[in-house]
Formats: C-alpha cells, structure tokens, sequence
C-alpha cells in the first residue's frame, strides 16, 4: 500500500468519495463536512427526521471488531438518510468458514453494496480497503486500529465550533491515552488543519509517543501545566486492559495525576469545555461532577455524532455517484 | 421513587405519555387503548400493514432481560407504524464497557431517539427510566421483574372483549404461579378497573401472594371450586426454575392438582375461553387438547398483542407530541 | 407427508405460491422465474434499487440453521422489494424455551407474517411448513438438509443463460461431494428441466450417491474424463468436517484429484465458465489463478443471487395473492 490514503478518499477534482482519515484532507473539505453535519442537526430536530438522500442504497455496516456503540450511531444515520442497512457481524460469520477478507469483500460488492463502513483492529484496515474495493463503493472508516477514527474527530470539530465559536485560534489540551489512541490521532491533524491555535497533549511519559511533537502538538506531562489557559479539555478513555501491561501503576494513581476533578478544570479558560468520546469511566479518567457538569458538552458531542456521520455517508455516496456519471453518462433511471 | 406510577405516565390533561402499568389508569382510557387496537387489528388485515403513524421517529429496543419472543411483537409494531427502529441487547453492550445505566440513557436520548422500549429482570425499572429521562421520550414497559407487563395484559382485555363481548360483568381466573407473575399482577388491575364481575387466583398456597386478596381477588386452591362458572380461564406461564426453589414438589405434581385438561376446564361454563400468554409449556400448565381445542384462543392474543403495542406507541408519541407542541409551539416543520 | 412438493408449491392454476424444490416444477415455470430475476438485475443497477412490489408486507427469515451469508441475501432481496423483515435465529431463542417447531410457526403467523424463508438442517422442514402454514403464508426454502437448496440451483441456471445463451443443449459438470449436497441435487432437477445435453457428476465413489444415475446424470471418477467437452464447470463446496469421516483421506488427496486447476480446466471447452455457490476454500477445491481468472463467474452468481431470490420471493407472494382473492374476493382496501 504505498498510495496515500488522502488522495484515495478523493475524487479527481477534490470531493470526498470516502472518508478514511482526517490526515492530508484541506481545511475546505474539513469545513464542509462541519456544514454539512450542522444542517443534519436541524432535520433531526424535525417529527419527521428522515431525509431521502440515500434512498434505494445499501450500506453495510462491516465490524470486524466489535462495537455496538459505533454500529448504532452509523445505523441511525444510514436510516435517516433513508438507506437499507445490513449489519454484518464479521468475525462471526463468513471467516468462520474460512473466506478471506476479499472474498468477503467480492461478495458483498457483487451484492449491489453502495457503502461499507468498517471497523477493524488492524491499523490501515479501511485504507486498504477503499484501494481494493469496486469502484463506486464508498469506504466510511469507523476506527482502525491505532490509526484513525475520523468520524469520531470531525464531531468533536463540530462540538468546538458549535460551543465556542470556531476552532481557529483555540487551545486545545488531549488529555490521556495518547499512545494507544485512534481517536487522538485523527483530533490533532483536524486541529491543525482547521487552525487551532495550540493543540497539546496531556499524560504519563509512558502513554505520550515519543514523536508526538512532530505532529505540531507541544507534551505536558503535568495537568496543571497541560490545562493552563485551554478553551477545549479532550478527555480520553482509559482502556482498562492497558492497566495490566503495568504501562500504568494503577486505576488510582491515572486519577490522582490526571483524572480530570473540579479543582484540575480550574486551570483551564473559566469558560473551557469539557470533552470526552465515551462511554466514559466515571472516577477514572473523569469525575462525575466534571462529566455531568455545567462545562460538560458530552452528550452533545453524542447528537453531533449521528448528524457528523450523516454528512460523511451522504457527502461519500454523492461523490461516487458524479464519478460514475462521469464515467458512464448519466442516462440511468432515477427514481 | 416517590411519584406515582399512574401519574407520570399521563399528560397534564390526562392523555398516555408512558405506559408503565394498567394500575391506576382510568377506564377511559383503557378502553380508548382498547378502541386504538381494534383500529390497527382493521389495519393489519390489508394487503400494505403499514401505516405512517410514526414515520421519522426512532424507536430502541433497549432489552437488558433477553426475550426474542416480546422484541419481535415490538419491533413488528414499530415497523407497522412505520418507524425506524434499533435493536439493543444491553447486557451484551454498553454494560459491558462499565458504562452506568443512566449514561446509557443520556446517550440514547442524546442520538434524538423518540421511544424506549424497556425490558428489565429489576420491578420498577421502567417507571424509574420514565422518570428521569429527557422529556418527549416516551417509555413503553415490555416487563419490569415481577411488578407489571402491561401490554400483555391490555392484549388479554382485548382478547375478552373481543371473544365475550365486553369484559363488565365477567367471571375471569387466573391460574398458577400468581406470586411471580408481573403478568397476573397487570391484569387484575386492568380488569378490576374495566369492570370484572370477579377476578379469581388459583394456585397452591406458595405460589398465592398473601396479600392478593387486598387487590380485589378472591384466591383459590382447588380448581374446581375457583373456575366453578367462570367466563375466562387464563392459565400463567409455569417458571420451570421456580421448581428447584421446592416451591412447588414437581412438573407432574402440579400438572395434576392446577393443569388445564378438558376434565377441569369442564367446571367453568361450556362456553369459557382459554388463554395463555406463551411459550406454552404442552403438558405442564395445559394439555395440547386444551391449548389447540376449540375454547382456546391463545393463537388469537398473540394477533392481538401486535395491535395491542401499536396502539400505546401511537398514543404514547402522541401524548409527547402535543405535550411539546404546547411548550414550544406548533411551528416545526411537518414532512 | 405423502403429498408431492411439486404440487404443493403451486395454486391450482399452476402458478408459484411456495419455492421449495426445483423438482417437478415445469420449463415454463423455471423460465419464468429466470426472466423475472432478469428485470431485477435491471432495477438493482439504477441509483434507487427498491421496487416497492412487497411493500407492507412481513418476511421473516426462519433460520434454524446458521448462515449469515445466506440470510443476508434474502435479506437484501427482501428489503429491495420493500418488505419489512424481521431476522429469527431460532437456534437461540423459543426453542430454548421449549416451544416446539408448530408453536413456533403458529406464533409467527398470527403475527401476520406474509412469508417465511425457512433454513433447516433436516430434509424436507420446508415442505412440512409449506404443509402446516396458514393459508397465504408463502414458504421460501432456503436449504434444507440434504434434500434442496433450489434459489441456489435457480442462480446458478440464470448465471448460465446469461453467460451461455441457453441451458439448452449444454453439457455441465458438477465436481466433489455429491452425496451431501443439497446444492447438487436442486441443480441437476432444473439443468434437466431446462434441456442441458448432459449433466455429468465427478467425485470418488465415496462422495457419488450410487442411485445418482437415476436422476438423469452420467457419473465419473476422473477430471479429465469428466470434463472432456464442458461448457459448464461447477465445483461444489467441500465440507470440511466430511473429511474425518474417512470418506476422504485429506485436502491434499482431494485437491491433487479433483481440485480445480487451470491444467484440469483444459479438458473442458475453451470457452467453459467456471462456478462455485461460495465461499470458496481456496487451494482445497480450487485453486485462486482458477477462482479468480477469465472463467470464472463466481461474483456474478452472487449478483444474480439477489436477483433470483426478489424473483422468487415477488412470484410466491404473488401467487398467495391471487389464491386469496380467488377465495375472499378482491375487496380488501389496497394501499
């Protein structure tokens, strides 16, 4: 795989065909999702919060890992933007009978499949996959690997803009997990792009990558220095299991440095909002009082995410389609 | 929890907002659920079942207590009403990543989901989501531990006033294990209030609630003294766990003394129906004689219950409905 | 069951009402159903691929079996034609209450289902149901035990018409177990019933029923006999766990004899199609240059998999259809 994943997500002039990565995507395109998601927001405000543009569509939902928290907000959104949705539940099905990933991806092509979103452990997943799939199936990747999790940083984007503003000239602190985090990843290419003023990353020296700098983003091991003068605080999840590769003393000692309390938030802008992509573990990497708090946009962050998601599957399925047009006239029946 | 069930599921003037329990509800507005049912079972009988009641709303299937059987009759009634509707299996999901149940909620209601259906093994989990949920979501109780089923029991008065022409006046029994039964405790309420001339319990004495009479029962040991002239003869799906608790000495122990055979049914008056709310089990709480004969009509409650679950998730949304046409005014936008 | 499955399938003027077996079933009805799946090849290409042909009506896909890929074709199918579809895996849930297989089929009717796609281990479920079934309930046999899988066989007959011209007049070989395949025998009754030249069958004598001549093939133990002249090469998938029955010595024994490979391909016509009802064991009973090459339509019988199983399904539903309004008249209010 030696093409770069932001060129494969775009169509010849410019248009997002699929939506991989946050990484190498320009400000307008960045700027246009965000637009985009802001008019879902009002139909779902709607009775009636369905919209017709991908009637007549089949999306399917591929997780090779699983996650029913991602699977329902892309069911959500594929189902009020009208599509027929499979839900496949790979690692139980086909490759049990021992297929391989592309025969598994053949197949469901030959189905007539308009979109696969998918999520997969193995970093690079869906990339490799948007280059090997039929033209005209658009690739939504919902978390790959250590890799990215676009969707998930385009509505925390929307989360920022919406509660304070806009992200230029923002400080923004990522506080956690940064080594094991997708998510991470793709919030600080979106920050840089959409012209965040400072973007720093917050944790133990074991959980920072050690490159981490070279992504624009300035290390903190200490809250107090971390959160110093921030408008946007971006909690992470801890993942438990990391605990036990003693890359951390214990769930008390992560909270006692860098759970995010009142006292902590103190550091921050009076008016800095607190983030976090859930579900979150309360008295671990967040206390109550902060999660459920005034400063709080987490629930939000959840609403903004079906409307993010919205966005991405009808800008995608608009783009392939003016690339089919393109190459094959576009005299077929519209119903 | 110190509201009243009754009260919290009613608008301020008196329409069906949740539906938690048949207990407290007024005649009137059983009867109305009951008129709505009769609507749908018209509906149903055509060649396109689907009517655009609930069109652009999205229904959760929110089962923390597994049962395919109750999930389908809801997820086929949804779909009548023609809404979109998500499947959850809690205890398999979000639990699972340590979230609380309340966060689960704010995160449900956060993705602008209009219905919860809830199953929970806990008494009073439903009237509990009720209360703290975001207002304009309705709850609709699809079984809460032993405390009520309310839509199997207005399908129950369905089935009666269908079958006997009104429920007023009626002679109905109950039989089996009254004590843990969520279902017998929702139909005497429902045909207490709808006018029952008598509402009998039959069972051994460990599986009769002391205090049952205090509902307006009377209770009975012996079979043939309690169906003695009955109209209707409701047989309680037996809890084959129960047995090991030596509440009861075995299977064939209490197919003997409670069973419904032709030999026992033949106390109750010649032309009494049979019901059941399913799964039987053939056998133990009824020969296949019975449950297929001609007094039988537990085929016909399972017809009924579809009805019976749209016409309270059409109510229910449109209780919400006006409630916040009257906070914010008429003025969304209708597709 | 003494009644013919052939008639069973059909109203008494002569048209589909259940799809159970392609036995017995007319050259006419068999075009039929391939020059309907033809028309929804067509309506799959367009932008918006649903015909609302099944709108308001109620499939349920019956799986007592497990299989993901297949389900998800009826399901696709299904929701192409605008049905509404509710997936039972049986295996997991009333049975495990201890329903039987009549209560559970009763259940599901009352629940006004229009049509069951029945998978099931045992030969001949389907049938049973189709003789058990309410009235107006269209049963779609979607592979039972070792007796027919006939939307299978159908599939692969559209695939040679369109990649062949005809059936007529062709020779076909069908490759590996035929004694355990279902897939096998539905092919061999509609290849006959559509006027293939000759059907031949090739496996070791193990895998080679020892009636099978009977059927109207011709059988043979070598590839390059077996081959000599086909215009059709279907390989069948083998069944990994046959092999530790010592009918097979091993993979490798197999493949080295009956393994597709492009030296074996040469016996056959130049211009022979290769297929294979999926998932394929790459390496175990064709090798991938094979799978893969400028034979091979294995891709295009999963598209016209769709494509047949809408035709099915539209054609039974049809059928009851029309059945009913023979009997009732036509006066039902039609959306």
């Amino acid at each position: 795989m030696n093409t770069d994943p932001a060129k494969v997500q775009l169509t010849a002039d410019g248009r997002l065909k699929h939506f991989l990565t946050t990484e190498g995507l320009s400000r307008e395109l960045l700027t246009e999702i965000l637009d985009t998601a802001d008019s879902f927001i009002s139909t779902q405000e709607r009775d009636v919060k369905k919209v017709p543009l991908l009637r007549g569509k089949t999306v399917v939902n591929l997780f090779f890992e699983n996650s029913t928290r991602t699977r329902s907000t892309f069911e959500l959104a594929a189902k009020r933007l009208s599509a027929d949705i499979l839900n496949l539940d790979i690692s139980k099905s086909a490759t049990a009978k021992g297929e391989t990933l592309m025969d598994t991806l053949w197949n469901l092509e030959a189905m007539y499949s308009d979109m696969f979103v998918v999520r997969h452990a193995d970093s690079g997943a869906a990339h490799f996959i948007a280059e090997h799939v039929t033209p005209h199936v658009a690739i939504i990747n919902a978390g790959d690997g250590r890799h990215a999790h676009p969707t998930q940083a385009m509505l925390d984007m929307l989360t920022i803009r919406r509660h304070k503003g806009s992200i230029e000239g923002k400080i923004v602190a990522i506080v956690g997990d940064i080594l094991h985090s997708r998510v991470a990843r793709s919030q600080i290419h979106a920050l840089r792009t959409l012209g965040a003023a400072e973007v720093r990353v917050i944790g133990p020296g074991t959980l920072l990558p050690k490159d981490i700098e070279s992504l624009g983003c300035k290390a903190f091991y200490r809250m107090e220095e971390g959160l110093k003068d921030c408008d946007v605080v971006i909690m992470l999840r801890l993942q438990k299991e990391r605990m036990q590769n003693a890359l951390l003393p214990s769930e008390g000692e992560f909270f006692k440095l860098y759970g995010l309390t009142e006292e902590k938030l103190a550091y921050a802008k009076p008016d800095a909002i607190v983030m976090h992509p859930g579900p979150i573990n309360r008295g671990v990497e967040i206390e109550s009082n902060v999660a459920d708090g005034p400063q709080s946009v987490i629930l939000n962050q959840v609403s903004y995410g079906i409307a993010v998601r919205m966005a991405v599957m009808a800008m995608a399925m608009s783009g392939q389609q003016q690339e089919k047009n393109e190459l094959y006239g576009n005299d077929q029946e519209e119903a």
